[in-house]
């Protein structure tokens, strides 16, 4: 009989845990607040800590864990993360295993998700899918042939990064015009500023005192409302979304993309925008054939992913 | 020991033949211009002849043929062919099986030529790369894990139809910015005739009686020999390139592309434009670690990549 697997996301704000069974159920789980400022010596006697609470004195098989970032190619150290200074270039899977005494597996937190959904979610029955996150940026996950698929370098799914508009909005990256500058979060909070400055007629102007509270949250309530001016920022987002995937399925001939994501939420208002978009950029063979999905693991979908990308990896061992 | 394998390129002009020993040698060849206007029986007659021709009395273990055109999942039918309307429709694997007596393996073109390239040319030793012809338009094979990427209908590749401008020149399939667009011999003579009308200080206007008689090959020359507005046009050309490679690579974390066509003599000239925009395309970890290749099989690419196609399609069997 397999042990039990814990399930790890480790974000920007919260360390997320769930302690999974043999069929893949949560039988505990728990969350706390992410140590960012006390050094690398305390993040990891932290982890350790709550992971040893998910354990609760059982023997594990494994810890998952998913974070954003990119990793060397073997996935044992985090080479450059967003919202995880105190990790960087720490050999994180080492240390972890030293203290936790069983094998540690990282995965990207996008490609961990997409093996979440791809064994326990919206791709279930699809050997091949784009699995992306619609949130402040652009995360990915490509399947291919029902696996994960990580590229040369372990670098693969930068979706957020296709040029959608060469001289289009300047991108963190430093490039103009990749997906993530007009189709994120962000993109929609910044197209709703500048819409605010532009028209007198949008609702949008009730919030021109306090721009920074603005949220895509905001924007889509107002387009759902009525409002044209916002709905036509989810319509450029849709747009922008709808060349990106029309890129990707003329590349590799694939048909399905799951969308997850706080923006996700948004899902029933903007899919039809998308995929009317789509069928103007693809061949008129695959018109109507694309398949825009809702990811169903939903807050969840960290720590599945996790776990699952744990148990891929036992599986290869 | 193995039988010799034949090697068929139908083109829209000549179709070319070759036989195959069995390390990949050829031992003889051959070509007759392509039957276009007989109707369907009168080709095959005359493929079959042409055939025979080359195997002059030998047992061959297949027939491999590389043609353009988009085939059914299965690769026994060709479902739409720009220069082959005779074609289409017709069940041209079982047809020809039955007259020629051994199994006759299909493949679009550039899937065809990219095996060829991966075996034979400038392919080999890299497990993943896109290879693209640069010709009339652009064609593609992508090669992932060392095999053919043919994707869920079998219509992956379709490079030349990734979206570089969305508001850009309008494309043979029907929308707008394509690759193919802005970057095919095509484009480049429509850029250059363009060009005559808007600037009076470039030597494409010796050809404003005779527009209809420009070709990639004298913008080509005209650029080398410093002429500004045709390097302009190459640069531009470089850029559409650019901007579909650095997605490609964004996407599949993959660092190996191969050109080939008729504009890839041109090779020496843009492949530097190319290089030098696509280091502003990816993360700056990427950055000079992309290789642009120039193909290696010339003029034999079509009759190679059939011969490797088969090749391949027998190790399946």
């Amino acid at each position: 009989m397999n042990k039990p697997i814990i399930g790890l996301d480790i974000g920007g704000t919260a360390i997320k845990g769930a302690l999974f069974a043999e069929f893949g159920e949560i039988v505990a789980r728990n969350e706390i607040a992410t140590p960012h400022d006390s050094g690398q010596e305390f993040f990891i006697d932290s982890l350790c800590d709550f992971v040893r609470g998910l354990v609760d004195g059982q023997a594990v098989d494994a810890v998952g864990l998913g974070i954003a970032g990119i990793l060397d190619p073997e996935c044992t150290t985090l080479i450059e993360s967003p919202n995880m200074p105190v990790l960087r270039g720490m050999p994180l899977k080492a240390h972890l295993e030293q203290r936790l005494h069983c094998p540690v597996i990282i995965e990207n937190d996008a490609n961990a998700a997409a093996l979440g959904e791809l064994q326990a979610g919206a791709g279930r029955g699809h050997a091949n899918f784009l699995f992306f996150t619609l949130g402040t940026g652009i995360g990915s996950g490509l399947i291919l042939n029902s696996r994960l698929w990580r590229g040369e370098q372990g670098r693969a799914g930068e979706f957020g990064h296709l040029t959608v508009y060469p001289e289009g909005a300047l991108c963190g990256c430093g490039k103009r015009g990749c997906l993530e500058a007009h189709s994120s979060g962000t993109a929609i909070v910044r197209m709703a500023v500048e819409a605010m400055r532009q028209h007198s007629d949008t609702e949008l102007r009730c919030h021109a005192d306090t721009p920074s509270a603005l949220t895509p949250e905001i924007v889509y309530q107002l387009a759902r409302a009525g409002d044209a001016v916002c709905r036509d920022i989810f319509k450029s987002m849709a747009r922008g979304l709808a060349i990106a995937i029309a890129d990707v399925h003329n590349l590799l001939d694939m048909y399905t993309f799951i969308v997850g994501g706080g923006i996700s939420r948004a899902y029933d208002y903007f899919s039809p925008m998308v995929m009317d978009d789509i069928d103007q950029r693809v061949f008129s063979s695959a018109r109507g054939r694309l398949r825009l999905l809702r990811a169903e693991l939903g807050n969840d979908a960290g720590v599945y992913g996790a776990y699952y990308a744990a148990r891929e990896a036992l599986a290869r061992l």
